[in-house]
């Protein structure tokens, strides 16, 4: 398990994440002020071109100095708002999630769907002696 | 700005990637045990479902409950050895490529491309007197 490669994707994915969510709030902003550039800026980002982050930012800056300058700046404001309370929020996510995948499959495993009466049911599953 | 719902979605896209690259070291695994299963899993994993990671994890659960758990299992691992990096990470690489896009598009603006003789330009540019 290469956790070190692992760290550098899960960093190239999270930035390009956040690359498309400034450009979400940036089309969001101009949606009132400028209807004509936020149907613009949503066509030219539709196109699959968001995978890779740093591309897409690349595309743009060639096309539409304004909006790419504009998406850079939203870009550093959500890393700086958004990434210090990730570590924790996935992990309780995926903990939480693990959780329920086990008991739900348990609980499908021994037939038992929406238990009407769990006490009971725990009390006849106990060592009989 | 609505940063609680991008946290949100920011959490949801990351415990997904994780999941994703908890499928991949699995099936890096069983390469090597049990090469059937590996081209099982793999088949499985990439018809695009993985989008959803918790959706892709029910769906395997159904059909194959020991890769299932297998999954969940290297997930919780890899939440604990690789989310901590990213904030810092995530940071400092959003705040270099921006960066970097700025210097780039600057240096085409005045068409200042591989410049030989970097010193004596800007001596040029420096005020004639």
């Amino acid at each position: 398990m290469d956790i070190k490669s692992i760290v550098k994707r899960s960093s190239t994915t999270l930035a390009s994440y956040l690359t498309y969510e400034a450009m979400r709030v940036v089309v969001d902003q101009l949606r009132e002020m400028d209807p004509p550039r936020a149907h613009w800026l949503a066509s030219f980002s539709s196109t699959g071109n968001m995978q890779d982050g740093e591309a897409y930012l690349q595309e743009l800056l060639a096309v539409n100095r304004d909006l790419a300058f504009r998406i850079l700046t939203v870009r550093q404001h959500l890393a700086e708002e958004v990434l210090d309370f990730l570590p924790e929020r996935v992990k309780a996510a995926i903990a939480e999630a693990n959780h329920k995948l086990r008991c739900d499959h348990l609980e499908q495993a021994i037939g038992w769907n929406a238990p009407t009466g769990g006490g009971d049911l725990r009390t006849e599953s106990a060592a009989p002696e």
